[in-house]
């Protein structure tokens, strides 16, 4: 055990802490940071430090409160950081860069990449050795800026609603919440186990080759596209075999539809339909061909890297068997709006409470556990919410898609960049940060975007964007057009032209008609 | 001629055309896209059809009246598209590429590109063989969906305050709206026109040969430092000779600091204090050395590649002698808040009106000239609104910088990324879209953010943004700001995780607490 409570690190020193747990046989010993004069007693326990428990605990020590946050890992932010939004961020990064590289190749200043494939391997080991870095910073930022106490590093052990051991020591506290997160859905498929399988998390904590030229990605939600994304990128065929038409969770059907253009463009091959049988391994069980029953009837696909994305389970059992709390079939926790579980004083917030396993919803949950926790009546109850996932592109929508927005309205107007032209998508605009090279040379790959408005009301009933540099503005723009925000009211605000989204002038140079025409 | 109004053209089609025109000898003849079987009178022309004019005539044509675009350009849109905006981004773009291939040079799949210099000369041609796309798009859509008419290609005469001539044909109508627009300051500088000295519009139409190792920019504007950190990242000596400090329209001293920190590592040089005296040239007429005199005394500066970047003056002196429009001593042209000028039926909009040239104001001093034609009394005034520029990175900002806030609020609390900590810049947040490989290897360079707040009031007093990713986003703050957004009402939104602007979450992790604190 190192007591940490009465050091300042900085960052760079919590960094090699966190480097030492991660990579030693364990014998570091855990992080105990409790400030051993304080004798309080600890308003809650968070059991998990992820984006739920550290939010939550943030916040209800900013409401003077006393948390005490427990993770085993050595290091505050959860799964994120160390399996999930981080690398998912690194590899669509890496995505659109080599989409960019690939698109231009030989041209300029770029190489020729043509026929060279970019290593997986070395992107994934970029990426273990620089996690640390987000690690070390949120120990930091915990501990010095928001001054959370925890205790890191070491499994811990639910006793009763009011107790936690961990490290050979139990604490309690007036309430324990539970943010335990979620996992990936294991798969009773033959093979599951053989090397060469992989899921989010053991592909950035255990991807030790170099994969072959063929990468099979199983799942059709936002992960499997994602990684898909990513694996294409680099240079390998890519299959996407799936059960159901995949990027479903785009709620408009034009803007996956280019999305698909432009992925299939790229090599991509989606097999909607599809169900993985079984796994074949080689004699060192290594996989090397995967069964799968499609429509057509059923295929030998030869590759030594297959990807499973089924999707997560929250991790519920611990809290279900020792205290009894209440889940759902899908083995979510059951919460009420205050977050709290059937058990007295036991909340649970983020992942562990099912879907949407979102980032925001799991901090806001915090949030508000906090504030029931410190005597508040505060219920959280999940709007509407913007939504975005990756391909080559960035991708954000929020609201009705257009298919919708007519079954529900009499006079949908929609507005969209390329609008219906006799090229196609092969024209320049949009154009905005990051895709102006496209926009010059090659315009069909610039984007698309789209505004869908009721005409009557001239309210905006959603908004769908494929490019770079939106994801920050549909957070904005939520909120407004929950609120009822019109093209009247778009068409006066200040564009920072060439803005990635053109919704702003779009709407201008149709607001000055009574009668609201789409472009 | 070429009367189009009976056509049809795809975008592709405009672009021949365009083409055509922008590189004969002009025997290709105007565009000309008026109704023969409308007789209604028009009831404004617009004089050039850049930003200003173009979405004026939209807004008015939407409003039911008949507008009139005149430009001597064979597209619409303007200066933007040809040599302002449009090429700026594509440089900015480059800039940001090629910042990221050299950081990550040799490693992962980037090329060895220590030694590499890009070729200025290419990325010019590239892009004035891109530019014909949004020209072209530009007038497909203003005909073909905007239903404007217009004669384009041809230079135009002011008659008096209802009649244009051009191309032979005189066009009547109830209003003239000016919107001709800006142009680089003529320098009286001995060898100003030297071959090899350039200015924004020049560079783009002229460059013909390949700049060697040197740029020297002169200006210490937006423009200065957009060229001149497109021009560094080609890997090129790059000086910036300005008369007042860089980067003073940023209105924060420390995210300055972090810009020009980013920069100088770059290895641009940055001369304050300094006075362009004289340019020499060859006996070929090429620039070969510039003569400055700064703090410390006179320097020559070798090179045969110079930027000038003084800024702009509207293109008012045909109105004012033909007309007698009232201008100010800059040159502007004198309107009250309904665009209307000195001249009875004349109005005037965009950058021939003066600072700020901004697209937002551009556009939407279009509008409100058409409201006030169309009869009613439309009165815009220019509020606070968001800015942005370029450096290797996008730099966004709105309202109060930190000294600003504190000289006018007692309890000025401070969120930002990276905070102050022992490791400086080199900790990995924030990280977002675009940066995720710095945030992994070279931390340092993901960037930096702020918001300024009023500790009393809990209100957003000012947003900072170094990075990418958060230009649209300011958009659509900056009017919650005006209206009073909170920390808490930040918190309580849904944000797009990793999203590039922390705020939402910086402001959930405060918010907890009724005593403001910074972080």
């Amino acid at each position: 055990m190192v007591d940490v409570s009465e050091v300042e690190w900085p960052v760079k020193r919590w960094a090699r802490e966190i480097d030492d747990r991660l990579s030693a046989a364990g014998d570091a010993g855990p992080l105990v940071n409790i400030k051993a004069d304080d004798r309080r007693e600890f308003d809650a326990i968070f059991l998990g430090g992820g984006a739920a428990g550290r939010f939550g605990a943030a916040y209800l020590r900013a409401m003077g409160g006393r948390p005490l946050i427990i993770d085993r890992w050595p290091f505050l932010g959860g799964s994120c950081p160390h399996h999930a939004c981080v690398p998912h961020h690194v590899f669509s990064d890496v995505a659109a860069q080599l989409l960019l590289e690939r698109t231009f190749s030989g041209r300029l200043w770029f190489q020729d990449i043509g026929g060279k494939t970019a290593s997986i391997k070395a992107v994934v080991e970029m990426f273990r050795e620089g996690r640390t870095g987000p690690h070390a910073f949120m120990n930091f930022q915990s501990k010095e800026q928001l001054d959370l106490e925890f205790v890191l590093g070491a499994p811990a052990r639910i006793l009763d609603a009011h107790g936690v051991a961990v490290a050979g020591v139990s604490y309690r506290a007036r309430n324990l919440v539970l943010a335990t997160g979620a996992r990936p859905k294991p798969l009773a498929i033959e093979g599951r186990n053989l090397q060469g399988v992989f899921d989010y998390a053991s592909l950035v904590d255990t991807l030790d080759y170099e994969p072959g030229p063929t990468a099979l990605v199983v799942g059709g939600g936002k992960t499997a596209v994602e990684y898909g994304c990513f694996f294409n990128a680099t240079g390998r065929r890519t299959i996407i075999a799936s059960r159901d038409r995949p990027l479903a969770m785009i709620n408009d059907g034009e803007t996956r539809a280019f999305l698909i253009r432009r992925m299939e463009e790229q090599g991509m091959e989606f097999w909607p339909g599809s169900e993985l049988l079984a796994l074949t391994g080689d004699e060192r069980g290594r996989v090397e061909s995967a069964l799968i029953r499609g429509p057509g009837g059923e295929a030998r696909v030869e590759s030594d890297f297959v990807f499973l994305a089924p999707g997560l389970v929250p991790n519920s059992e611990e809290a279900r068997e020792t205290l009894g709390v209440a889940v759902n079939a899908d083995g979510s926790i059951q919460i009420d709006s205050r977050l709290r579980t059937s058990v007295p004083d036991v909340y649970a917030v983020g992942d562990s409470t099912g879907a949407p396993m979102e980032m925001f919803k799991a901090r806001k949950g915090g949030m508000y556990a906090a504030r029931n926790i410190m005597g508040e009546e505060a219920h959280y109850r999940l709007g509407e919410y913007p939504d975005f996932m990756h391909t080559h592109y960035e991708v954000c929508w929020l609201g009705l898609g257009e298919e919708q927005a007519r079954e529900r309205y009499q006079n949908v107007v929609v507005l969209k960049l390329p609008p219906d032209n006799p090229d196609g998508d092969a024209v320049a605009l949009p154009a905005g940060d990051r895709v102006m090279l496209y926009a010059m040379m090659k315009p069909e790959l610039s984007g698309f975007q789209k505004l869908v408005v009721d005409g009557d009301s001239r309210r905006i009933l959603g908004a769908f964007h494929v490019g770079y540099g939106a994801k920050d503005g549909f957070q904005y723009l939520a909120p407004m057009v929950r609120k009822g925000l019109t093209v009247d009211e778009l068409g006066e605000m200040d564009e920072l032209f060439l803005n990635p989204s053109y919704f702003i002038q779009l709407c201008r140079l149709r607001a000055g008609s009574k009668v609201l025409r789409g472009m």
